[in-house]
């Protein structure tokens, strides 16, 4: 039997390989609910991944593959497999975590899918860690961190990526304090940061987004972490909407900004990030807010509205890039990413 | 029968000065409900006024006077009058057209409080009129206005500040198009400026705050016009929460920044934007939304939160400032504004 948990996915699949669990706790529901889904097919899977129940770039990647050792686990062939991969590749654009995952998938036989699978997710487990202290290493006491949109154990298998840097330096007894970005439009800052800082235990503030440079210009902000879903070869790097914006002022301000990412976020084909699709998003995200907490639409009826889901920060506003095999800056980068 | 009305307030009295109404819009309930409310003291203005069912600085000023004028209306004496004033003057602390404006009111008479007010009412709209032309002449065809909060009929007793600049652009039939940022916490973008360019047919495109600097990025705005609730005599100023990081980032991207406010607006008392006292307001602003179209909250409970109302954005990061007297650069403005 192998059991497989993280704070947002759990997969169990018996001795023989024939029985197959595969759940997902809905982070639309979050925090107000914690229900969990069963998932029994790649099309609900991209269902969950399109409307953001599995979210966090790494996350998404381990989810897919998961899901296909799912489908291996029932029985499909190796060609029924591609079909699926495919259609999983296509679940959502922006983040190259899904298709780095897929792509490193053996789809031949039963056993070569469900271990490459459970692969992936203990490698995300341990690299997360390797994130963390390699990060956490950049954090000392009295340091106030902005951190945006969610990066922590429901982004990923592990304790996260910006957020699991955040997390080593509290468990290492650093005194530290955490501002969460709302992060409009989904709140993934204000629903599911919040939410994990306060389980853990780390002392915390909750804003909105554009608070964040009043704070830096108040010298309340000392450094600045965040994950990715997309690093060019450049180093430049998609996130969520809004990472860009901080970017620009922690540069302003003189405020290191660190982006946190696993290996597996890079992808090497794009050159830059001008390469990188953004995925745009429907317009009732920014006309109102929709979650377990209610549906509320409070701008005009018919309003136009432009929603990108991330942005791209150039390499030249980044100051560190902590991988799991170390911290680079940008020179050190370009090298390890290709 | 004296009868003034704007966008958000209404005020009739008598040809005796006997019979007073005062009614104001809830601007809470835009856009989903445009109810008018009825004021009939001083008291139920404090309150509509702290609950932002009246707002924008120059208006808080109008609707303050005009409140007293229908005290005087009423008979009350000017020792009275004194109190009440006193008690409106501590309605909200950062917008300082509402000092100025009742600093500038006569109490010896109700003759002379009702006429003060209604001079204040009337110039107001003037003082719209002159930024409106003023600020209009650095508007070209094909500009790509960034505007934050809500600056026009909604916050002045006229066509607005920022935002009656952009209109008249319009009106004199330039061709633009405005990128409205929703204005966390309480949206006075997303649901006011919105709402106004709306019913005025001026091409928009609503977006969430931390895009307007990835809109920045892709040369998409090519302007930037935010009002402003004090102006300290160096020039630096307070408004919205959010507009300095609009400043911060147009710097970086090298776009024209402008204020436009009206001399109401300045407080010669500021030698500079840290003698600015910002007003600092509840938590479920910020962990949920509450309006017309429901109330939610999405943040965990007992959330740590930050709230300011207000930030202050040096005169260094600002390009113009668009007073009724013309437009103005840094070293010039100093000069006018002592």
């Amino acid at each position: 039997m192998i059991h497989l948990k993280s704070l947002g996915l759990e997969f169990k699949i018996s001795p023989d390989s024939k029985n197959c669990e595969l759940l997902i706790l809905d982070q639309t529901l979050l925090p107000n609910k914690e229900k969990w889904l069963m998932i029994d097919s790649t099309e609900k899977m991209i269902e969950a991944i399109q409307a953001l129940r599995v979210r966090g770039a790494p996350l998404i990647g381990v989810a897919a593959v998961l899901s296909l050792a799912q489908s291996a686990s029932q029985g499909l062939s190796t060609e029924e497999l591609r079909k699926k991969s495919k259609a999983l590749y296509q679940a959502r654009p922006t983040a190259v975590n899904l298709m780095n995952c897929l792509d490193r998938m053996n789809l031949s036989s039963r056993d070569s899918v469900i271990q490459g699978a459970v692969q992936i997710f203990q490698q995300d487990v341990e690299l997360c860690e390797k994130m963390g202290l390699n990060g956490a290493a950049l954090i000392a006491d009295g340091d106030q961190i902005l951190t945006h949109c969610n990066t922590g154990g429901l982004a990923t298998a592990g304790i996260g990526t910006a957020l699991g840097v955040i997390r080593k330096a509290h468990e290492q007894g650093k005194k530290i304090h955490v501002f969460v970005d709302e992060t409009r439009p989904l709140l993934q800052g204000g629903r599911l940061t919040a939410w994990e800082l306060q389980k853990l235990g780390v002392p915390m503030t909750l804003i909105t987004d554009n608070m964040a440079a009043h704070l830096m210009s108040q010298k309340k902000i000392t450094k600045a972490f965040v994950g990715s879903d997309r690093i060019a070869a450049n180093g430049d790097f998609a996130n969520k909407i809004g990472t860009y914006s901080v970017a620009v002022n922690c540069r302003y301000h003189n405020i290191p900004f660190y982006v946190v990412a696993p290996s597996t976020t890079v992808d090497p084909k794009c050159s830059d990030g001008s390469q990188i699709h953004i995925e745009l998003r429907k317009p009732e995200e920014v006309t109102g807010v929709n979650g377990s907490f209610g549906n509320v639409q409070w701008a005009p009826q018919g309003v136009n509205v432009y929603n990108p889901a991330f942005d791209v920060t150039p390499a030249t506003l980044t100051t560190g890039w902590v991988l799991e095999t170390g911290v680079y800056n940008q020179q050190e980068v370009v090298k390890c990413l290709v």
